[in-house]
Parts: structure tokens; sequence; C-alpha cells
């Protein structure tokens, strides 16, 4: 029997799980239908029904009264139907009392779970990861410990733009994004640092560790620091192979010098995101001699629409 | 009756100038061929010396034992013959004893200024750059005070990779390049931040001053602000028309907070480059409130090559 069905829904890939009434994933699958790459149809509504059935029409027919819940950019304005933003600080229980109904057909439909904003400071947004965030909370013990004492998780996630979020007493209270990811593509694939680049048979971590290094010393100073990816190579104190990895070194560690700069010794952080990139944010902190326990969060996504649905009294 | 020939030739553009012999420019013209947008020829050295026949040798031909010199990035690896950098800090004097012999053909030759590099401090290089800073010197009398002085000119050179020189009795002894100008280019044409920008009428110096007064409130976080070009989209703080301009002053912005950190009151600067750049450059720091005074110094390239070629007794 299936209590829910749960979809995060991005940019790029559409993930669907199926979950049993004590919240375990039963299973899963991935679809490269995120909301930028839709299935062929013969208008926009109807490759997203393509999309939706293609992620989950079997489990719902051999369910039919099963909810299912989405998060991600598909409420955003390019998604199927506009979600709102709630503004930070925020938790779970409030995003659960504003999911938006969307129907598929007469018979199905689904709700999507809101964003996050912040508008008291540079504003900022997220679609997807506020529930990741509130699913690693609800899977780890340990954060729900730090959380019930009152002090500051601090959740990275990783990836084309990079979010750092603070909660505390299970409210979002800050979000930061960082388009590290985004700037490390346009880089290398548009700009002269790219064109004599060649790739690693492995990530060389002797390189990112010394692109790592600079930022550090250079204290967030991108702007200044990027030339030295092709002078290097000019002074031969890097090679063709050697100069992907160092530029992830100068952004990663670019990242860290704002993201870590005034947090204290014993916060701790947890990475939400694909294993090898968290693996990866790891190494870079500890390079940077970071004293803070990190920790990588399993299967965030689900986990916190899981926590949305129970409070949407969706699931029992 | 010509007494030099100086040819500033780039990555883009071929500039020409026909001096006399009191040095000041009697004819000038600008052609399409930098280093990588050469004319059509059968190879790649027939190409150059199409180019190099475009732009001097009916002049050439007039005075046949007139001296030609240039400077810039003909003298690279991907330029006519490669000439060497110098390192900094180093004088318009010991550029004049390197200079790279290029022949033509077997009647006519011409002399490549060398660049200049830094390895004491991450490194750097420039070419063409220096070239230039010498020229402003030696057409300012303002310069050549403060340089007899024994007091530093900071001289911006604002433009795809922009250079921030430091100059102490006539000596260049520090560089540093910032991408900015790259940066914008790739983030509006291969970026989320440009999928909705829309080319202002004019510029609105209104976003401009905005992005300014942002990138020094975040001292230089450039990785953290950038992704506010969309966020202030959503907020409907920025409208389409206005997200170049808001870039353009995050940018310039960052740039500035890193560039004039720890300069003292007293240093003047100096800009060389496009007026509008310049001018563009001169409006960014008065809403940086930089106090210094700040200087736009014309026909520095010409001026330059001039000065170097009669430290090598090519002209009298």
């Amino acid at each position: 029997m299936t209590a829910l069905i749960a979809l995060d829904w991005g940019t790029s890939a559409l993930r669907a799980y199926r979950l049993a009434a004590n919240g375990t994933v039963t299973a899963r699958r991935e679809l490269p239908h995120g909301i930028m790459k839709l299935p062929d149809a013969p208008n926009r509504l109807m490759s997203f029904r393509l999309a939706f059935d293609l992620a989950c029409a079997d489990w719902l027919a051999a369910d039919p009264a099963c909810p299912v819940i989405a998060s991600g950019m598909i409420g955003s304005a390019q998604g199927w139907q506009p979600a709102p933003y709630l503004p930070a600080p925020c938790d779970a229980r409030q995003l659960a009392e504003q999911l938006t109904r969307v129907d598929v057909d007469d018979q199905r439909c689904f709700y999507i779970i809101p964003g996050v904003q912040q508008t008291n400071l540079l504003p900022e947004v997220m679609r997807g990861e506020e529930t990741q965030v509130f699913g690693a909370i609800a899977g780890d013990e340990r954060l729900r410990d730090v959380q019930a004492s009152g002090r500051e998780s601090l959740i990275a996630l990783p990836g084309t733009h990079s979010k750092w979020v603070s909660v505390t007493q299970g409210k979002i209270d800050r979000l930061r994004t960082f388009m590290s990811g985004e700037l490390y593509d346009v880089l290398r694939h548009h700009s002269i640092l790219g064109l004599t680049m060649q790739p690693p048979e492995a990530p060389d971590w002797q390189a990112f560790a010394e692109g790592i290094r600079v930022a550090r010393q250079q204290s967030g100073n991108l702007l200044g620091s990027l030339f030295s990816v092709r002078t290097r190579l000019l002074c031969q104190q890097l090679s063709p192979q050697q100069q992907p990895d160092y530029l992830s070194g100068l952004l990663l560690g670019n990242e860290l010098a704002i993201a870590l700069d005034g947090i204290s010794a014993d916060t701790d952080i947890t990475l939400i995101g694909s294993q090898p990139l968290c693996q990866r944010y790891q190494r870079a902190m500890a390079i940077f001699e970071c004293r803070n326990p990190v920790y990588i969060a399993p299967g965030a996504a689900e986990q916190g629409m899981w926590q949305v649905a129970r409070y949407a009294s969706l699931v029992a």
C-alpha cells in the first residue's frame, strides 16, 4: 500500500519516490524531465502531463487515492503552476499550510510545496532546497538535537547555484546563494580560461588544493585571482589537465571564505547533494582548516516531502 | 617626413600611427585585424604580412628607411613572433633593450616591445599595457612629477581583462588583472543571469549605482552577490532593462573594492582606455566615495611606443 508519491521536480531532472505508511521509500525512479527538459507534446501543459504520467501513472493506477506532493522549480513561473514563496523565517508547518493544488485531469491532482524567499537582506529565493533542509533535519537525530537546543544548523546544498541555509529552532532564517557551479561551467566553456583546459583522468587534488589555498589567502577576492588560471599555465605552474581542478578550487575556496566567515566553532555543517560533490566540499573545508564538524545528509528531498505531507494531513 | 610607425597590435584590433620627428601623430588608422582576426591568406605568416601591409605599406613606401615598432599580443605565443616578458619591476629603458626583431621580408623589419610579468606574488602578465603606462607617464606632466617625487602612480586600464598597475620612480612594480569585462560578457551571454536581460536604450545609471552600492557593502564578495541580478528581478526591484547595468555595477564595484583597498588618499589614479568605459569607471569611483583624484590619459599607446623607440635609438 502506497501512502505518498513524492516528486522532486527541478530544472533538469524529475525524481519520483513511492513511500509506505511508515515513511520508508519503496520505489524510486529518475527521469530526465526537469521543467526545462520536458518530453515532446503538442503543448506545454501536455508535456507536463506526460512527464507526470511517466513518473507515477502506474503507481497511481495501483493506488488511485494516494496523494501526490511535489517540490522544486515545478512551482516557478516557468513551472506547471506558480506556487508562492514564503518569507523567511519559516518552518515546515508553514510550508504545509500553503500548498498549491494542481489538477492533472478530472481524476487526479497533486500539491506543490512553496519556495522560500528572504527580503530583509539582499533578496534571495529557493525552490526545493527548503524541503530538503527540513527533510535532513527530520531524518537526522543530531540535527534534531541541535534544533531542539536552540543552536544554529548551517546546511549547504552545493550545485549549480549553491545554497547555504541557516536554521534555528526549526525555522529557516537566512539563505545565501553562490553561483559557483554555474560560474565554473561558463568560465570553462565560454571564457579564455577554458581555451587551454584539458580534462584530467581523475580529479587533480593537488591543483584543487592550490586553488583553495589562493582563494583563502585572497579571502574572497575572486575577480582578482581568476586570471591566475591562465597565468599559472603561462608560467608553467599548472598543466592544461590541472587547470579545471585549480579553477574548481578557486571557486569553492571563494565560496567557503564567505560562507564560513564568522561562524562559531561549534556550529555543525550539513551537506546535501550528490556524493562526489559533497565529498569535494568536505575536502575543501579540510584544506581550509575548517574545525567545524561536517556531515552529509542522505534522502533529504523525499524525507522533506514526507514531513510536509504529514503536516498537511495528506498522510496519517 | 615620417620618423616612426607605431603599431598597437592587440587581440581584436590593429591601430597604426605615423609620427613626425617631434613625436606628434600625423596619421592614424584602425583595422579590425588583431591577431585573432587576421585577414584571409594561404597561411598564418601571409595573414600577418597582409595585415602589416594594410596597416603601413603605403607609409613605408614613402619613407622606406622609417623604423616600425609594435606592442601588444603580436608578441604572444599566438602572435607573429614570440617576444619575452620582462620581470617587474622594470622601466621603459629595459623594454627598449629587449626588442624582438621580426623580418617582414628581405627589405623590411619591425620590432616588438616585450611584455611584463610579475612572479613574486600571484603570477601576472601583460602585453601592450606596459607600453601604454609609460606613454601616459611621458605624456602627462602631473604623472611625471609624481614619479620624480618618488610617490606611487596607480594606473588602471579597464577592458576585457582590466589591469591595475603601480608605478614608482619610473618602474612598473606591481600589476593585477581583474576579469571584469570578460565576466560581464560570459554572464550576459551564457548564464541564467542573461536570460531575462534586455538592452537599455541608454545606460541606466540608477541600476549601475545600486550594483556599485551592493558590491561596496559586500566588500568584494562577488560569488555571494551575483545571484541578486536574478532575485531582484523576481522581487521586482529591477526591470529586464536594468539588469545589464546592475550587473556592470556589481562587477566594477567588486573590482574597485579590491583595487582601491589600502591605497593612500594622496595617490592619484589615471585611467587609460576608451572614453565611455573610462567615464563609467570615474562614475563608479565617485559612487564609491573614492577621494583620490582621477584622470584620463589620452594617446598612451602611441606615446609609449615613441618613448621606447627613442630609448632604443630607433628615433633621434
